[in-house]
């Protein structure tokens, strides 16, 4: 039952493709579902694969901007929580998987010419760089698996929807050309578990860690929980507390802030699936 | 008794400038301690100034070499925590003290060309470039005076003397053109508190963390403990285990090996006093 709550039910409703496939791609291991999405028999989201491995977000930056945004990341710890970076112009992990290609072992790739959104493509051998640096962060897949566990609804997943994210007026810490404001994914949680909740996700500071606000939306610049900037609004019950997570898409729009030349991140949700297991990623 | 006990005690015996002085100097707030040493009243090590407030070391390195070094530190997040860089040609800190100027505020500088050493300096007015980067590490002093508010003892500061280093045969992660094998302190502690040793350390993560090995020098290429690297030997009490942490001498090493064309950093043992407190590095 838990685990069939990974799945947003919309993958499952919407998309025949996804319904018959998918239940070949979870019994798989993460080694054999980058294979399937290199091969290109998967192109749609991650979500739900591999069960108990962390998947990642993708940033890939020519070497010009490359301190700049590592810098930021570490300054900016919890949106932006580095695993893995790779030498410049290397396409292979090292780290998060031995050998997986970044090229081809994400199901879709994003890329942005100048901040601006120019193309999907299922892979990027073509668009490849010698002086490209790749960054893979923490997302927080990992950590709502953990909440589940701890038999912490995650509102969101049961709804079959995507998670509510909102800008704050909590300005980044600005390292180089790289600038902007925090955003959070909100997840409702019962007053009661609000303590767990916050033990819970403590322990995996490198996929966002512990929440950065509870309770007041208006404090951190959020005036209407229910519009969203991405992702699709929850219902909130009445014994329930808005809970604000740090959240991956902040250096999505620090890069475009900065309008860079060329950026290549995943398409959201179409992450890389990694060999590490998230419990390799907690605190003691 | 405790916080005596932090002052190793050759630096009271043996320099009278240091006696005179500590008492005033033990009194002071990070940020009068800066100022004292700003203005060449101080020019000592730092061990026991503070306490309860995170000490740092330093490496600066022209921008050149800055994406190496950052991502070798973000590879090996053990010896080398990085707790603040500042921006290219920048000398004033932020996260770890507000405005403290990081070419006067630490008493005593080594300076190394080519990787040798030159020079050790009082202040680096004179030698400072635009195209510095200045990165502020973690300290094991801060995990110290966890272990002993743990009553856990420590060893070196029990016996007066300099932590014991060793070179380990343990290859660290290379990043461009930095590379070395990873150096450890080595602290004997009895064989009933090893386990709370690392739970104690394992807290702080930004300084160092849980011990990389317990009981066999051997298994990790050190020979004899008696020969330490760096630093003096210590005795090593029947029931006790010797409990091994990364150390902060391994980012220098990989430092001198790379030979940049100049590099400085705190003369060992004068480090950069913060306004953090050792608590505030802590995880929950």
């Amino acid at each position: 039952m838990k685990r069939r709550a990974l799945i947003p039910s919309f993958y499952i409703i919407d998309n025949r493709y996804f319904h018959r496939y998918y239940k070949i791609m979870t019994g798989l291991t993460p080694k054999e579902i980058r294979y399937m999405i290199r091969e290109g028999t998967w192109d749609k989201p991650t979500v739900g694969l591999a069960p108990g491995y962390a998947q990642m977000n993708l940033v890939i930056l020519p070497e010009k901007y490359a301190f700049d945004f590592l810098l930021f990341c570490q300054r900016n710890p919890k949106p932006c929580p580095v695993i893995e970076v790779l030498e410049k112009g290397s396409f292979l992990t090292d780290f998060s998987a031995k050998g997986a290609d970044i090229r081809t072992d994400l199901p879709m790739y994003n890329i942005f010419i100048n901040g601006k959104f120019a193309d999907s493509k299922k892979d990027i051998v073509d668009l490849w760089s010698h002086d490209f640096v790749t960054f893979l962060l923490g997302c927080s897949f990992s950590f709502e698996e953990a909440l589940l566990r701890a038999n912490i609804p995650v509102r969101h997943i049961e709804e079959g929807k995507n998670v509510p994210m909102f800008i704050t007026n909590l300005e980044c810490n600005k390292a180089g050309i790289f600038s902007g404001k925090m955003v959070v994914t909100m997840r409702p949680i019962p007053k009661e578990k609000v303590f767990k909740a916050i033990q819970v996700t403590s322990r995996y500071p490198s996929v966002h860690g512990g929440p950065i606000h509870i309770g007041n939306p208006l404090s951190i610049g959020i005036k209407d929980l229910g519009s969203p900037d991405f992702g699709d609004a929850v219902s909130i019950k009445e014994n329930e507390v808005p809970v604000f997570w740090a959240c991956g898409v902040t250096p999505q729009i620090a890069v475009m802030n900065a309008r860079p030349d060329i950026c290549i991140t995943h398409k959201p949700g179409h992450m890389f699936v990694s060999d590490i297991l998230n419990e390799e990623l907690a605190t003691f």
